[in-house]
């Protein structure tokens, strides 16, 4: 049976967003035929404003409605303390702890030979020029990139990076972290993969009663 | 962190669609960030043509570009062998393996009391209307409903509402039946769920070597 067009074109478009097949795509398509015209107008008007109404923050690259972005902009955050990140998600998830009173830079992504993608593809020659045009004002850079190969990779690089920076004597105090690995909270010791482990005994911390 | 407006707006357009949680309309929002102008323009598109360029057809209630549609217009198709599904999308399936050669009819939904839905709000009537219409045209109607409790209640109601038309002597010939239930191709019998079985056994055929 040939599927209608209308239906098919739909059916294209869900297929090329990531972790959904072919068979979801149908799913989802053949669900939207039930839906009332207005929420399916609303939905295209969602997708067609998604990028018209949001700009890149021109200091940290976050996704947001203003530039500098709200948190660039704020007077509560620390700007000393900036925590570099893949991707805006990431962002939210340092904020749904509320805890974090730095600033944040965007990366865009992680490097990733297999990808094709390399230093210049992400965001890093903007946060080594934000760290050189105010080194008196940065005090520390954490490195909060996924503890994958690619996100390991991108810390080591930027690392390396911001260590050339530190030639200039008027950067040399700049903290270089990076997020702690261990035993996520919750996790038993029995399930925990040698690498976690192997990493939480390296990074264990003295304990008073 | 107020996630910006446009941002959000898409994310709970994502939101509303089956088997899309936060974190998936999360992650496919913040994707589609990253995507040019266009494909999110002709998503959009998409989404706003899927049921203005649609017509649900007249005859077998399937959704097609044309009415009737192109299998209720098909020369090549048995027209006195109606099979009755679900969905559009179990169309699709039969399509697929290309045997079935008879027409469809879509109820669009199951009889299902807990959600609210009775045999008035989905397409039973005029399937009976369909019967009656040409009494001597259809020699057998198929019930494709699916094997959960809805598709089962569905089917008993059907076959119940056919077996009041058959008082007619016109109509009496005609055939009721339902998919043959047992272990799918491939399936092994130890994963086999009991019900599953039992009507694999109930349904047993002659076997010769």
């Amino acid at each position: 049976m040939q599927i209608p067009k209308p239906v098919k074109n739909l059916i294209e478009s869900f297929e090329k967003l990531p972790g959904i097949g072919p068979k979801t795509a149908q799913r989802l398509t053949f669900y939207l035929l039930h839906v009332p015209q207005g929420m399916l107008e609303e939905f295209a008007k969602a997708l067609m404003n998604l990028k018209k109404s949001t700009v890149i923050c021109s200091i940290c690259a976050n996704v947001s409605e203003t530039d500098p972005c709200h948190i660039c902009s704020s007077q509560n955050r620390d700007h000393g303390l900036i925590c570099v990140v893949e991707q805006p998600l990431d962002i939210l998830a340092f904020e749904r702890g509320g805890r974090y009173q730095g600033v944040y830079h965007v990366l865009h992504g992680a490097i990733s030979p297999l990808s094709n993608i390399g230093p210049d593809e992400i965001k890093i020659a903007e946060l080594l020029r934000r760290i050189k045009q105010s080194p008196e004002k940065i005090k520390e850079v954490i490195l909060a990139t996924n503890s994958n190969m690619e996100g390991e990779a991108t810390a080591m690089y930027i690392a390396k990076e911001i260590k050339e920076l530190m030639k200039d004597p008027k950067i040399r105090g700049l903290r270089v972290s990076r997020l702690a690995h261990g035993l996520p909270i919750g996790g038993d010791v029995e399930y925990a993969d040698e690498m976690t482990l192997q990493r939480a005994l390296e990074g264990r911390r003295e304990y008073g009663a």
